[in-house]
């Protein structure tokens, strides 16, 4: 069997930049890509995803996948994730996608999975409890520290819960800790329990992580082949490596271009899918590149869209709004299941002319159509194909962004690796809350909130 | 009973844009909230929005009330509404934000509402017609042509398994139209048929219909009270009409501040919640202000995120990225339910110190500690307090809203009761598609791809 490929189409943004630029920027491009290669730039200490795909040994694997089956053979309704951030979109977005649109109201073969953690929503929480009170579930907590402030809330609650209603030594064995090696408050907490644990790696950020047991663990037991998974992403880091020529290679392509337009003004890249089931992937992507790149000022601002949905609401500003804005469309050559579009005797709704043809065609001359007027409105088009939505491919395209937001942030001059802007809000949160160890914070920010 | 207000409150705008120049707009302003009022501006014939609230019949309530319990009293399952844009948008926005986080997956008093035709997803509509085998269903079809490409696509579809499973008799019970008072496909096809039908008024546009039965019988079917929604729209409307001066007057401020933070270049606003049932609230704002303002080059893009979770993926951008942003909150001042953190005496995750308080108390911390951050780092917040979450402040969010586009659009000077641009990638899709009518687009079409 041929193996297709996820192919990357820059084509339309060559009336806004011109290759020749592309080509010049190349040789910056493949430096930097080596630089990440090699681990010589910023933000070194971080870059364990790069060789991660290929350097996961089967015993981890095996053993992701035997957790996965153990839940499934004890027939439980609901696997609840508590994690945020990386802990929580990676998962999210792989399980959203291979999945049927309407799996919660549909008899599963998997446990569902379900969320906790990712937000301090007081009626989610509630409305979570309520549910888990007549399911049979487990919990999974992701957690480097144990102490981030959403996770270890709704830990805490959720962990008092399962052991009331299993006793807690049953609770013991439908609570899996994904936290750091040795270290901090979740590792001691799963030894002195004896909790079933998996190791986040020190060198690997959460919004890199979704190949490490963060995700994995999740996405075996909701019943998905993992190895496809990383299998996928394995075969794409070789087929980019810092060895294949620019020419050839798409992070390398895909992280000029988005600098080049940029570097025009360009502030917005809108992620674009035509298939609802990549919408939690988008929000991935927006973790990804967001973090990664929107600091000291600058940074190309992720945005993200469903079509042909939102060419009903976001259509409009995307063809005639403010001209700083390019589109990264997500194109899936062939959907899983096939509908055809009947005839009608009356054809009242002057349908007729698509009778016989795969709702499929229709939605890819949408896509298409959309494409040109986008482009012919001013709006740069950058267009990435999938071949199918499945877990191989998830695989290619999870590395391909992670690749590609590496070299691009190295691009763009900063540390894509690093996140100093997300504590800001914790510090505050932290005096607010009359944290200990916070107490000078606190006086200051009364003092202030008093003027 | 004292009624509690829906609050506005933008001083932490102002270390970025002066009150001095805030007045200067006002009446500025207060001329265009006239227009609006008196149908002298653009788009005068889409103004049907602005006096609807207070002028809905009882008797219309009663009918949608009263359809919506005559599908609660047949039991079904579920209520498949099939639109798209404003169609869908608004129904769903409401009803999301009433529903309980998990009601798909715990028994309900009323069907579960879901959508179709708001995509072209083949494997979606395949998904869909699997889930209906297997449920007791009606559908309504929302459309004022009834030739609009997505919903008339799900429909033809969904008709022909209604009428399979049902029969075509018992099929006609259950299907009904919303569509135009007399024109169109969908009413002829509800006039041959018999289905039951509600209006679509001429004088209001998709985006500014949930107030019509366009959002309302579906909502009622959903089990919430339509009326209770309409009264706090009309409310509202009362509260900021052009006699309510500028300084007591929230559309009018809110439309004056984000056009001057538009003018300094912020041209970025973010919608954020802290409360996830409200982020499909968000998407229906997204195609509110997207569509209204974005046109001849000029509009703030219209983003979202959901907090406390995004700050763990677009927090780090709105922090330190670049300085184009402005933010707007959300903030519901009571939760429905109460979840206190309890003790744990081991106090491993470090959190006895938040022991005894409310879930809701983090969150609000965690909303004033993100103000704050953001605020110190260059992004300007308007604050919007709701009191709770239920129909009656709903309604009046979504009339706050819809007026201050109307006001903000003219003070932009752009005709916010258009959306010419949408049409573009229509004209190009029936061109690919070789729809009948389009012969001379589809040959040029074709001689351009085939470049």
């Amino acid at each position: 069997m041929t193996m297709e490929k996820i192919t990357l189409n820059y084509a339309r943004t060559l009336s806004f930049i011109d290759q020749a630029c592309i080509d010049a920027l190349s040789g910056d491009v493949e430096l930097h890509h080596r630089a990440l290669w090699e681990k010589t730039g910023k933000g070194n200490d971080f870059l364990g995803w790069v060789h991660l795909p290929g350097a996961i040994a089967d015993a981890d694997l095996k053993q992701m996948d035997e957790t996965g089956q153990l839940l499934r053979d004890k027939k439980i309704d609901l696997l609840v994730v508590i994690g945020i951030g990386g802990s929580y979109l990676g998962a999210k977005a792989v399980i959203d996608a291979l999945s049927d649109s309407f799996a919660a109201m549909k008899p599963q073969q998997a446990p569902l999975v379900l969320f906790a953690g990712q937000n301090i929503g007081e009626d989610y929480l509630f409305e979570l409890r309520g549910l888990l009170k007549g399911k049979d579930y487990a919990l999974m907590v992701i957690s480097k520290s144990g102490t981030t402030t959403e996770p270890a809330i709704a830990f805490r609650l959720l962990k008092q819960d399962i052991e009331e209603k299993y006793g807690r030594e049953e609770a013991r064995t439908r609570i899996i800790a994904v936290t750091d090696a040795s270290r901090g408050a979740l590792r001691k907490l799963a030894l002195s329990e004896g909790y079933q644990t998996f190791v986040i790696p020190d060198d690997v950020g959460g919004r890199y992580s979704v190949l490490t047991p963060v995700g994995l663990v999740a996405i075996a037991t909701a019943g998905f082949d993992i190895r496809a998974l990383v299998r996928g992403a394995a075969d794409m880091a070789v087929n980019s490596g810092p060895q294949v020529p620019f020419s050839q290679n798409l992070p390398a392509q895909y992280a000029a271009v988005r600098n080049l337009l940029y570097r025009q003004g360009r502030m917005v890249e809108i992620l674009v899918n035509y298939n609802p089931k990549l919408h939690y992937f988008s929000e991935w992507w927006k973790q990804l590149f967001g973090e990664s790149e929107g600091k000291e000022g600058k940074g190309i601002f992720p945005a993200s869209v469903d079509f042909t949905s939102d060419l009903h609401s976001m259509g409009q500003y995307i063809q005639e709004g403010e001209r700083k804005l390019f589109e990264t469309v997500l194109s899936i050559k062939s959907p899983d299941h096939e509908v055809v579009i009947p005839a009608d005797a009356d054809d009242l709704d002057g349908l007729n002319f698509l009778a016989g043809k795969r709702v499929d065609e229709v939605n890819k001359m949408a896509e298409l159509g959309t494409t040109l007027a986008h482009v012919d409105g001013g709006v740069p088009n950058i267009r990435i194909e999938i071949p199918r939505l499945n877990e191989y491919y998830l695989g290619q395209l999870i590395y391909f962004f992670e690749l590609a937001c590496g070299i691009s942030g190295y691009t763009l001059k900063v540390n894509p690796f690093d996140q100093p802007g997300v504590e800001a809000y914790k510090k505050n949160m932290f005096a607010l809350l009359g944290k200990p160890g916070f107490e000078n914070e606190t006086r200051a920010i009364m003092d202030r909130l008093g003027e």
